[in-house]
């Protein structure tokens, strides 16, 4: 599993601002950041009359698009990906990605900075909550957590990566089954890691494979 | 793998026109589709001034939108990925996909369907490819292969789901090995497919999985 901080705070708190700067920062400093946005109301992203929209609109359950520099996937859900499914799933990739900021998942269970801004609501959302780090507020807040000016992005960009990015390890496995991501400990995690690279290490053209992305389904 | 044909002819033939028209048969037909669009001139997908085109513009090196209806994956690649490895990889998810239909891969190595359209060009661009399988065209084409009408998407999807639903089986598994997919012998296949459900069906909440994604990294 990748590194992972979520910004959360109420609707209007500025959190995407917040995040933008963040990450352009981080992007400066060279590391490779992907973020998920949680739309509990949808989104239209596409535009109407490109063909991918076209594929989308005549019933294709997924639609990709892909281009030399780009791709991007766009497929209907029955119900919502939780942001671990995203992460454990090939829709990001470890091997691109040094941490993972996402925006709005305020009951979600990684670590989490709060954006308080007074002139919306000085109330804190996550004040119990256990894995709250750091608050990024322009007001008082009464806490004895890290506390960051809301606009300091530059030294909450230092405190991700110095209680984000190099504290949490990044695994060597994921596995999602049906759809759910299951948890490891480290020695199942090396036992189904080694055991799986052993596999696929002796198939033809995977002797020095470094990263294997399986998928099993059976009936 | 799951079954492929690939829609292809010279750009400004009919291809999307065609192609939406067949997804939309077959999806009334309850047959579930995923498309691929090649975009060999970028694209650009996401609405200016949204959270998640700003996430992007920050520079997150991939991003993810997810509601409760749908997910989109925006991705910067390094190298343009392939159609096989768009479907290898958990972008497209055979436990709800039937069919994938790419637009565009005309040097692609799946099925192809062949639109030409006399307004634009009567000359045969995979003519000699051995995995043309048909024509749709609204002009007269020296071929032994089966010829479709141009606007026939009834009578092209049925052959669709003869052809390619039907014939190619879907097959228990996909190996990518960094970035590249394996292709695999029947043998090879149950072989890994019963040695990575064993492994895994060990593990507590995973007894009865069917689909297993698994990730495995190693430096």
């Amino acid at each position: 599993m990748l590194p992972v901080v979520s910004i959360v705070g109420t609707s209007g708190s500025g959190k995407t601002t917040l995040l933008v700067k963040v990450v352009a920062e981080l992007k400066r400093r060279g590391i490779r950041v992907a973020t998920i946005k949680h739309d509990a109301h949808g989104f239209e992203i596409d535009k109407p009359g490109k063909d991918s929209w076209r594929h989308k609109k005549a019933g294709a359950a997924t639609v990709a698009l892909s281009s030399p520099k780009k791709l991007a996937i766009i497929k209907s859900v029955a119900r919502e990906w939780t942001p671990e499914r995203i992460i454990a799933s090939s829709n990001i990739d470890p091997t691109d990605t040094d941490v993972v900021i996402t925006e709005g998942y305020k009951t979600g269970k990684f670590k989490k900075i709060e954006v308080i801004r007074a002139a919306h609501s000085s109330k804190s959302i996550c004040k119990r909550d256990k894995n709250l780090i750091a608050y990024a507020t322009d007001t008082k807040i009464k806490s004895s957590l890290p506390k960051f000016a809301i606009d300091d992005y530059k030294a909450i960009a230092s405190f991700i990566m110095h209680e984000i990015v190099k504290k949490q390890m990044t695994s060597s496995l994921a596995i999602v089954a049906d759809g759910k991501m299951i948890e490891l400990n480290p020695f199942i995690e090396d036992l189904v890691t080694n055991g799986v690279l052993g596999m696929i290490r002796c198939l033809k053209g995977c002797e020095r494979a470094r990263t294997i992305e399986l998928k099993v389904r059976k009936q």
